[in-house]
């Protein structure tokens, strides 16, 4: 089963928000265009794929029993297919979840975001967090995929993060994630950058959950994101679209002069 | 891998009013015991065990994770292991789930609440719904073990809610449950009258999400349940223990005259 090529910025890379916001194609290969409702209809997950191969997002995020279909959806374009596993209270144990990555990868899933086990983690069972996302993200990058681990912040304290933060170093996760969007809340700038003061420049960070316009967008960059997870993406890329050209008639006005 | 004995009522049992509001302990019968948040620690599940032993209920419900360390707390008592699979999106694919329903079962888990496979429903592909069902709950109950189908009905229209009844019997599930207790609403007494109605008195109904008083418990079993999910079941019992003193002192009072 191919995996698609990424076009997206490698994952380690700290993007900025002068080097993005100019370029409309650059903000869309940040975004994982997610759909994650679980009554979503097939006809839901297809639109969703042509939207992402139009707009060229990083990823189309969608539940394991629709890998498939994206996949096919996605045949010839840059757009990779993400899935989550664990998804979305992280405790169904480590052989469930391989078994569930093992098949999303056979069905052409390039990025897996799994969630992290919360219930060891506030049982004090490090090793078991760790080792979960050791096994996963060693399964992963055998054929070549990305594991984000998502942290689910809403029910971390500040040290919990951190913590968090460094097991999924130590487990050579590829990107550490901030929510699934089915908590209590999703991404907040003050997490996103404590978990890049944690991870530093080399693991990514992506923002999720609740980001739903190109300022909360902007906003997650400013503090570490480089890697945007949204249902929102295609009218952030209205609003930014708008705002280049504002900003382009704007420029001409100024030239005029 | 020894499964507990169920003391409990059988799943085809329908319960009066009459008949089980006289002893606590037959309401503690009819009642799974819950705690699925995703952040509840290992001390948490050994107290919910510990609670579940004293009043004697049906089972605890826990995430997978925990499957074997309720076994092992629940060794000698007649409390059962429920445990949930493909939860709470039910959007996994089958081969996930059969694969977590495997190592459940392996575990000690006597009950598998499934959730039914939304995406499919809602794109019309019934034979995908009740495949996963029917596959569930064959290697269920070749090892001893009941499955109840959740429908996440707050996300179903009445017609889906009698569809999604049909195709859980169809596919010889022995409950229909209403919600995972992780979406827009929990269990209505016209939802449970609903399944009940279409599942007639051959197959278990079980009410859940949202169900946190003896009233609410009452107004299930009124409308059809014969089983409780809740994670109030102590407060449950509390309250039943105090109105039965109290019609008791009243029985009391007027024999006096």
């Amino acid at each position: 089963m191919n995996v698609q090529p990424a076009l997206v910025p490698p994952h380690s890379t700290i993007v900025t928000s002068e080097e993005i916001f100019d370029d409309p194609t650059s903000v869309a290969a940040i975004i994982d265009h997610t759909l994650l409702k679980p009554d979503a209809s097939r006809s839901a997950i297809l639109e969703l794929c042509a939207e992402a191969t139009d707009a060229r997002f990083a990823s189309v995020c969608v539940n394991p029993f629709w890998v498939a279909a994206a996949r096919d959806a996605l045949a010839g374009s840059t757009v990779r297919v993400c899935t989550v596993i664990g998804f979305p209270l992280g405790v169904n144990g480590l052989r469930a979840k391989l078994r569930e990555a093992e098949l999303a990868l056979d069905e052409g899933a390039g990025e897996l975001d799994m969630v992290q086990n919360l219930g060891a983690l506030k049982s004090g069972d490090f090793g078991i967090v760790r080792g979960e996302i050791g096994a996963i993200a060693e399964l992963a990058h055998s054929r070549g995929a990305l594991v984000k681990v998502i942290l689910e912040t809403s029910l971390l304290s500040q040290e919990e993060i951190t913590l968090s933060c460094r097991l999924a170093a130590e487990a050579h996760a590829d990107f550490v994630k901030t929510s699934t969007g089915f908590s209590s809340a999703g991404a907040t700038a003050d997490n996103v950058r404590l978990m890049r003061s944690v991870v530093g420049p080399s693991i990514g960070v992506k923002a999720s959950g609740g980001i739903r316009s190109l300022a909360d967008l902007r906003t997650m960059i400013e503090a570490g994101a480089n890697r945007i997870g949204t249902s929102s993406g295609m009218k952030i890329l209205r609003e930014l679209s708008t705002a280049v050209r504002a900003n382009e008639s704007r420029q001409e006005h100024m030239n005029g002069y």
